[in-house]
């Protein structure tokens, strides 16, 4: 009964429950900077993106078909779709399909991707409750620094576990936003992590099947459960996330305390918050937007007799396939990346469906790249040069890749890439109402205009771009 | 992106996800033992009398407040309420209220309590699709067989480093048994396996809280789910369990992986449940039962001058209370139980109310109990001495307690315990009913009979007998 042989407890561990919770119930509403702020909306605006582009995905399908036999009550939006759910099964759905694509914002130091498990509980509960624009961005800002400084706390070590850092850590920046948009005071709002602390959902071994972007689909619902049970009086432990037996001693030997109390309040994690340019593993990123640029020069495919691509033994290691046989293979081939960016300029996650992948113009033009392993590039960057047919050599070399913390995409191309994905659920017009919609969340009356736009119309709702896409 | 630090990961484990589904959608109805589904009938009847009785507890209250945030469609039933609320849900209510007096079943093993994330999917999924009694039946038995196992696997690991195996293991129990339910094949159930090995439920943190009874009710949710996911095509890692990144590794660095294979499908894990006949922790159990054989054999309190105790010293140490101030501290005091077994003959929910610990004569008779550590007797043993104002001495030891594997309850015994929970719940004349369908269930055409006797009527159901308990 009393048995414990866990090696080194910590007992002394500063009550970080407690003063997460003290700061998601009391910090004042845009407490930050403007920069913090439009980052929020930035990604916001990215998740919906994301969410819209894999509505109608297959585990999309699967995943609503599920909640069908619950008969849920309409009260909610699932983006990308006509049915309503119930606001649970909506934080669920939007949870999957935003990272289904493996698309989603990234912050970097812990490679949590927040928004999934965060923006998706707070837009189905903001809808059903009549809250701001600004309630919803206030609990956004401050749930991703719950769930990202929680990261900083256990991250690397419990990521080397095999813990999905997005789905562990993402029930609590999730039952943390719902918090703050329930208006529940320190004290619930201390339960409500504290439910959530034994909901941790994910495992690495998930990775290329749907249950993936099932874990901030799952986290999202249960951060959003966790919140209104401790509504009702539920109770948790009051230190569910520090004692020895809490969340971070039970899924990490890494405890860095003061992860969670380093300049909290003043220092915002969604400052480091970023979004992918490209629809695949971001240790690729550097080549393709190499590749990208030599294409901006003028460099034609029909130029090229070879592209010399130096590279980190670790771009290689993960991303070496040379002849990938479908657009799942394409993810892991630094080959195929490099002729997407020199043909189409991009890779978004049209350049990885399987009939491009096996295009002849690109499996010849990915037959051209040699790559050289040089591990005095960082991994972060890469060195292209394009070898023409006559003779002449066009270099770019990329320290940092566009989407980086150093470059990242800019408010444009953020609108693109959304573009890209919204515009074959939604059509262009609708689209661009909601990007609309998006940057002028702050200062919305309520979020209903904008859940209604992320729906689509009867014309635009039957063209499902992506529709057949196999899960990546 | 790559990183593994992890040590000694087996990347030779057996197919256990895969062995694991193939013997729960292939396994013959009833393919056991007469006492083997005997087993079942009463393991379903001890969850079913410990779920009505605390329908009424504020865990309870406050779980359906948070619920009907959801408008749920009144699919199932909660035992002990009128209310009834979708599938998931009353899983989800069903294993809270199954686990809140910590009076349910215990597979001794692992300390598992597998009914409550078992049956409480299956009643809920089996009232809903018109399973017969048989087919819920042949789920329980295979579902705990599963989460046992997998307990087996990881313990004592898994639980010393702080997980409550009960929702833990009892996810993939409840996902093993709705897969069976629901009449899925070998490769859909091993994606609902999979599925739930993502979600493992339960800190240990969270004792004396409310969460620790979610925590069944959450993996009783969560399993039922993951089959219905898998049941529309929703995938998950073919490896879920066994895969270095999965859910064993991860979560324990026990992993027995011959306990999923020894015997499978010859030896059934719900043979080993155990029924507690005491509403505390089992390390009082000698105790108590020697205390209510000395009140059998005519030992009055009025005549007691001294009560000798003779314990392994780790009853002590856990249950040492000398002086409780309340039901919840008199759990874990072994001279409040051994009062109550003299004074009332047994130690229910009804023994630990806060007005009997206090009670005069429950204190004066608590301070005559003199307990001597004598770490020869086992901690499964009990020596007990009344000493009598006559000076005479009646002695009982008491090797094995009642409701262990040696001597576990009679039918009759767990009747009684069933009715003592339920009568004021349900009213006698239901109780009696309902127990007959319990004994009935596996030949009952469905389970909605059952379902709706365990609901009371206008009059009884107005008789909260437990509503005003606190959280044990």
């Amino acid at each position: 009964m009393a048995r414990n042989t866990q090696v080194q407890a910590d007992h002394n561990a500063p009550p970080i429950t407690r003063i997460l919770a003290e700061f998601v119930a009391q910090h004042p509403s845009r407490g930050w900077s403007d920069a913090v702020d439009h980052e929020a909306h930035r990604t916001f605006l990215n998740w919906l993106g994301c969410a819209v582009g894999a509505a109608h995905h297959e585990a999309a399908d699967a995943a609503l078909a599920a909640i069908a036999v619950l008969q849920p009550a309409p009260q909610a939006t699932v983006a990308g779709r006509r049915e309503k759910v119930d606001i649970a099964s909506a934080a669920l759905v939007n949870g999957i399909t935003s990272h289904t694509f493996d698309f989603d914002d990234t912050h970097l130091k812990t490679i949590i991707h927040p928004a999934g498990p965060v923006a998706s509980a707070l837009l189905a509960l903001a809808e059903h409750t009549g809250a701001s624009g600004r309630q919803l961005i206030d609990a956004l800002v401050l749930g991703i620094d719950v769930a990202c400084r929680v990261g900083n706390t256990v991250y690397p070590e419990h990521y080397d576990r095999g813990w999905h850092i997005t789905g562990t850590t993402g029930v609590l920046g999730a039952a943390a936003g719902c918090a703050r948009l329930l208006g529940l005071d320190a004290d619930r709002t201390q339960m409500a992590l504290g439910i959530a602390a034994s909901q941790p959902v994910g495992l690495r071994e998930q990775f290329g099947t749907m249950t993936k972007p099932f874990h901030p689909g799952g986290a999202a619902r249960a951060g959003l459960m966790s919140a209104l049970l401790a509504q009702q009086g539920f109770t948790a432990s009051p230190r569910a996330l520090e004692a020895p037996r809490g969340f971070a001693q039970v899924l990490s030997t890494k405890t860095a305390w003061n992860e969670i109390t380093d300049e909290l309040g003043q220092r915002f994690e969604i400052s480091f918050n970023s979004y992918k340019p490209f629809a695949c593993g971001i240790v690729i990123h550097p080549s393709i937007d190499a590749c990208v640029q030599l294409r901006d020069r003028g460099v034609r495919p029909e130029q090229v007799e070879r592209i010399e691509l130096r590279v980190h033994s670790l771009v290689l290691e993960l991303t070496g396939k040379k002849e990938p046989a479908d657009g799942l293979q394409g993810k892991f081939s630094v080959y195929h990346g490099c002729a997407a960016g020199l043909i189409f300029g991009q890779a978004t996650e049209d350049e990885y469906a399987d009939d491009i992948v096996n295009r002849a113009d690109m499996v010849a033009l990915r037959r051209k790249v040699v790559a050289t392993v040089d591990d005095a590039i960082d991994e972060a960057s890469a060195d292209v040069t394009a070898v023409l047919a006559d003779g002449s050599r066009v270099q770019v070399f990329v320290e940092h890749a566009i989407g980086s913390l150093q470059r990242p995409l800019s408010d444009a191309q953020l609108e693109a890439k959304f573009a890209g994905m919204a515009d074959p659920v939604l059509g262009a017009g609708r689209t661009r109402e909601l990007l609309d919609a998006c940057w002028g969340l702050g200062d919305a009356a309520g979020v209903g205009a904008l859940a209604r736009l992320a729906v689509p119309d009867g014309a635009a709702g039957a063209a499902h771009g992506h529709s057949t896409r196999r899960m990546r």
